[in-house]
């Protein structure tokens, strides 16, 4: 956990701030827990927070239950999609060029590899796909263990290279399923409310996605969390929580994303309780999982702005708060020192 | 009323994005609706949107009430906080800079000047803060109609200068009252649900507070909408609603910050009904009444951060979101410009 030794002098500071106390509401939480993760990073009170070369991780990664018709679109939209991230098209580049995001795009296990030297591209390639998880476990517990260790490394890799804020997002067809038999599976959740429309498909569609989540979410009762990562997890998804881990060990800030993203975290919290310190979450989508996903990890997004689009898109969009927080933190005059005599 | 002939190939830009139909939420909203106004003001549709030189103009005032006791701080802080405002130390100075935003504060009638030749200050004093509105009248007509057509220059001379969005704020002690009366003596509001708790008062001065609104409401039955501004109004109210319908003469966009904007915005539109089609909403803020007025805009805001600070602060928070539909009205790729096959 993080040493709260700081908490009461972080605290000191924002109620300095010439404004009336509390009054910039869940701006001053984002300050307070920026500067608490910075103190512990640094073992002393942090005199300024630092958030320098922010950069959104998309993780992707394809599913064989795709081709049971879950989704709006096949697995070869993933490629398509992830050449248009290189191609800078993609709304997450949108939004990274326009807050300066650094950005990159990872291969975990896409069906399809991109041919590209883009230096966006990270290609760490544990499968062509997984396996359909309706009807066999989705991939080996060696692909498990492979998988949490290439998104450990890759964030180990951004923070040597200076970065100092993470921000999680993913791409895959078919991962909504995943993400629903993940949260169903470690967190009890009926299948009926963890199985949402994703991107958008029809009512037919949605009550044959839960029928075959269910399939998945049976074989993995009384299993370990890397056991139901095996049977019904998804490689770009198994990389995100190799990467919280690895993020909370470097005792670096994460952004997160949507509702894939999420219930990665929350797995990530049940290996590593402490992860849960460093996430910081940007939104509430559309997909009605995401509010339990949420409230099981007892978290208050910034933004509820009705998005169902994953790539980081939200927690890109939420990024300049953090910004902001951070300006006021370290620049806003104090009463005393602005002459104010609240 | 905007011209709706381009919303139909507005509309048809948004959906060709790489994207699911809807998926980016209340972003889709705010480009159409800046796309929408940017077509009208061009008279053909706009290829691509431009907010170019996004300006921030908090407009301050006193309020005799205030020497009532109904805030948590005397009118003294109005200037000492327009002094930190000057210095670049408060809140909203830092959210400037953060989102690379011009910013320019109207001392439209504070109780005592301010001395000072920073270009970020503009004066417009039409008196040295109101008359007490639960005795008398705030203001005498013509101070009204001095504001309206001050807050109307100021806004064309920003326009003349190339701003293309507008961001509106305000600075007074007091002028939650203000905002409470207007907003109870125009829509009709009982004084239990229109007077709050402002930056953080007792519920002893809540009483107090609401006891002296209802003595201003009730001199403004059956008056003009110029007349309850004259009665229960504030220099930097009138010269907001000056503002607004500058703004809608220009067909320039606004972002609308919190409660006392959001009134001034709403006493805007019972005069000049087209202002609405201009209004951006930024933020739902702690001020309870401010639901209130959101809901007689019909209006939802893009945040909700339980800020209560205002300056202009919870604005310019969501500027980044309209920079970013921007961006992807403009940049984003097409289905068929990035071979996506969905």
């Amino acid at each position: 956990m993080l040493d709260k030794q700081f908490d009461a002098q972080i605290q000191h500071r924002i109620d300095q701030k010439t404004k009336p106390l509390g009054a910039l509401g869940a701006l001053e939480n984002v300050a307070f827990q920026l500067a608490q993760i910075q103190s512990n990073r640094t073992g002393k009170l942090a005199p300024s927070i630092s958030i320098d070369a922010p950069s959104v991780i998309v993780f992707a990664g394809d599913h064989g239950i795709a081709n049971q018709g879950v989704s709006i679109a096949p697995s070869s939209v993933t490629q398509q999609m992830v050449l248009n991230f290189l191609a800078g098209g993609a709304a997450i580049n949108c939004f990274c060029r326009t807050n300066h995001l650094a950005f990159s795009v990872v291969d975990c296990g896409m069906e399809a590899a991109v041919e590209s030297d883009s230096q966006d591209l990270i290609v760490s390639r544990v499968a062509a796909s997984t396996h359909d998880f309706s009807v066999q476990a989705a991939m080996s517990m060696e692909h498990v263990a492979q998988g949490l260790s290439s998104g450990s490394e890759i964030v180990t890799r951004k923070v040597e290279a200076g970065c100092e804020l993470l921000i999680f997002g993913e791409m895959g067809i078919g991962n909504t399923s995943s993400a629903s038999a993940l949260l169903s599976s470690i967190a009890h959740v009926p299948v009926e409310q963890s199985v949402g429309f994703g991107t958008g498909i029809t009512l037919q569609q949605l009550s044959r996605k839960r029928d075959l989540v269910q399939l998945g979410i049976e074989r993995c009762a009384d299993k370990s969390v890397m056991e139901v990562l095996s049977e019904v997890g998804g490689h770009e998804i198994v990389h995100m929580v190799g990467a919280f881990i690895s993020a909370a060990e470097h005792k670096i800030p994460v952004l997160v994303d949507g509702f894939i993203v999420s219930v990665a975290a929350l797995v990530a919290t049940k290996m590593v309780p402490e992860t849960r310190d460093y996430m910081i979450f940007s939104h509430r989508s559309d997909e009605g999982a995401h509010k339990l996903v949420l409230e099981r990890m007892q978290a208050r997004p910034l933004l509820d702005l009705s998005l169902r689009l994953g790539e980081g898109t939200g927690a890109a969009l939420a990024y300049p708060l953090l910004a902001c927080a951070v300006e006021f933190y370290n620049h806003m005059a104090s009463f005393e020192s602005a002459g104010v005599t609240v």
